[in-house]
């Protein structure tokens, strides 16, 4: 069991400063309990209550009735210390600390006091100047953002309201989360032990995090723990303040000093960890970790029913590292045979505006049998007297025939394809709107993969 | 009256090759001529058809009754250079080919047949190879991409299929078209002469291009048309092709040699020339240079309600050139007396989860009035108990007080805040999904302002 465990999978949780009105986030809290199916009892403290949503409510912390993993503090700052310090003579075990106005703003003395606190009492805490929780799998909705899908990316992050951001990307893209974890100052659990939870946090696949200016002792840690599970799960990582004028901005967000682009990349490559420098590339790289295999290189096989999006295509592979090889003359003799002359069978292999569903399954098909080939990327701009709803069974038909190589599409042109997309999504083929996400997505593939070949066997 | 106008605004048209056959470009390009509203005569030509969609069909351009301005050829290759004959005698002022086969596959001696042909009867022409073009003003859709809004936007594309991505992209981002021009392989009729044509075509206050390499010659006479032009409309262009194996694609897909990146590049910029690398960077350029007023400077003041995003939006700033600079001490000090001590007064305005509208509204305006302030950028992520609605509306509210800097909006959180995204477009505020977009948007605007205001007075 896990020091963490009644903090992130508490068996019963109490809120102090459980609000009736709805627009509160005492009352946002103890709603997303009740309503995320919490199978414990849940306690609403506030002395003005005696009843809310249904539930009894409490004076204190000191009278509830039975015993409390964890308690959620949704009070202002001059009531936490206090709070903190009932917590501990009642002998609840963990701590959410969601009020904010501690070192966030320079008041260190005022955070110090509540990690004494909990240190004396022996409670873990989360926060302070936090967003909270959420485990879906575990029904434990632990914060005032309850819009989660249910998955496998586990996802952690200082910053609450970049969970929800983080939260509607996967939703926009058909990813779901194992859990959330907003850290905030990170007084007592900080990312790197939320790291070693999530390596051991089954239904969470991928472990993601959103790290806003790491302090100097909690990035060594973070490291530190990444080195010994990245061998075994993927740790992808957005790093924001990656400039000079973003590192000031995030000392007086987080009071966190954010360190030197460089020194990170580094230490995170040499961790095994995977870096993101956008929004985009960080939902992007969940959608290929999470649902496609390792390549074995990163030579890409592009086809394309349109020349302009093919040449954006292979711009784009080329940024960010993939190669896209000429093929053999043995196999561009073969397309030669089985295409029109007016297509263009070199690497992309280009079928132009008449490509149908069978063009399409056949050469993706051979695509993926081709030895010299690691990767495929299909692309289409369906003309207008096309069929992509077609073309999408075809390549979802052609894909089953190798499970091993990873196939992504760049379905282009918006709403003209958006009626196949949820089949590409059901058959879990990544797609992506434009050449340069699809490429830099199936970048973060070809990353993971060279690193793990180029561990020690051992660590294997 | 232009030369282009027989081909770009014609009072006739033919459709040599139309077809009764739903899934052929034959048939689609006439139902478009007529669905469109063309007001003039189209004439379907083919010698088995003697009506077609309820209009008269004519067995041969010679049997054609009225005079042709416009001639739309979709035969198979084999068949062009026939067809272009009997236009000629026909009288015929300017023919589109939209068959391929030629230059692009390296059939180069086929092309210039075509160019002989008409130059021997005095007629424009445009392709081969190409989409054709729709020019919504002028009621004309001579092609079959026919899903275009009508707008301001004028695109140019060697590529047909780059129309139907730029179409959908700006069908999603609210932007519409005043024409797009396919010119495939620009036998004759090129990009430096649309190019003219749209710098004197009212209804296209932004002119758009997709250069697909430009063969030497061609790039010549484009730089030396923008550069008259550049200082009274803006040229934008995308330009792929631009790592080595991207230059490899495009010499197998149109026959061009593409230049090297840094050269192009050079050039565009000395020509005013507005230059994207990314499909995002070309449609969210098109936004801000279409809506907003140019800003007299790069001091970007951000607001946001959440730190992460905040940092997200400096670190975007600063990779575009876009300067975050801290606040002057007496503007700080009297946010200090509006805004709650939770808040942190520096660039970013950092109002926390709890702002509201009436923050928004009151911050915005500030802003906006400070002198030291060129560009504002308003990012929310609204928290579950906020009312995004009515902070969109508190926005467009404060945006009401000052018309002459460009403001634009991150609203983030996809689904969260969709449904607020009609009230900006309405009142023509840009908004971006992500920081990134939003701060490399309005670098474009900074670039052209910076341009116009470097160019000689005499030419301003």
């Amino acid at each position: 069991m896990s020091q963490l465990d009644n903090l992130l999978n508490p068996k019963s949780v109490a809120v102090i400063g459980a609000s009736d009105k709805t627009g509160r986030i005492g009352f946002v809290v103890v709603n997303s309990l009740i309503q995320g199916g919490f199978s414990g009892p849940i306690y609403p403290v506030n002395p003005r209550l005696t009843r809310l949503l249904d539930i009894p409510a409490f004076p204190s912390i000191g009278s509830v009735p039975g015993e409390v993993d964890l308690a959620i503090i949704v009070l202002r700052k001059e009531l936490v210390l206090k709070a903190m310090e009932d917590c501990g003579r009642k002998g609840v075990r963990a701590v959410i600390v969601m009020s904010s106005g501690f070192s966030e703003l320079g008041d260190d003395e005022a955070e110090e006091a509540l990690t004494s606190k909990a240190r004396q009492y022996g409670m873990r805490f989360l926060g302070p100047n936090c967003a909270g929780y959420a485990a879906p799998w575990e029904s434990v909705y632990a914060s005032f953002e309850n819009r989660v899908q249910t998955g496998n990316l586990g996802f952690i992050s200082q910053s609450g309201a970049m969970c929800a951001v983080f939260l509607a990307l996967a939703r926009a893209e058909g990813l779901g989360l194992s859990i959330f974890v907003s850290y905030g100052n990170a007084a007592d659990v900080g990312p790197d032990e939320l790291l070693k939870y999530l390596s051991k946090h089954e239904p969470s696949h991928l472990i993601v995090g959103y790290l806003e200016g790491l302090v100097q002792r909690q990035a060594r840690k973070f490291l530190s723990a990444a080195r010994s599970i990245t061998p075994h799960k993927p740790v992808l990582v957005l790093k924001p303040g990656t400039t000079g004028a973003g590192t000031r901005a995030i000392a007086s967000h987080t009071g966190a000093l954010a360190g030197e682009q460089a020194i990170y990349s580094g230490a995170f490559r040499q961790a095994g960890i995977l870096q993101a420098n956008t929004l985009y590339e960080f939902i992007d790289a969940c959608k290929t970790l999470t649902t496609l295999p390792l390549p074995s290189g990163n030579r890409v096989a592009i086809m394309t029913n349109s020349g302009g999006p093919g040449v954006l295509a292979v711009d784009a592979c080329a940024r960010v590292g993939l190669s896209v090889p000429r093929f053999e003359s043995s196999f561009m003799q073969h397309l030669n045979e089985i295409l029109p002359p007016s297509c263009s069978v070199d690497n992309p292999v280009d079928v132009g505006p008449e490509g149908n569903e069978g063009t399409y399954q056949q050469i993706v098909q051979l695509l993926l049998a081709n030895n010299e080939v690691d990767i495929v990327l299909v692309v289409c701009v369906p003309p207008a007297f096309s069929d992509i709803r077609a073309i999408t069974k075809a390549v979802i038909a052609a894909k089953r025939t190798c499970t091993s190589k990873p196939l992504v599409t760049c379905w282009m042109a918006g709403d003209i394809v958006a009626e196949s997309l949820p089949l590409l999504e059901r058959a879990t083929i990544p797609n992506f709107p434009t050449p340069q996400r699809a490429a830099t997505a199936l970048s973060f593939l070809v990353r993971r993969a060279r690193w793990l070949s180029n561990l020690p066997k051992t660590e294997s």
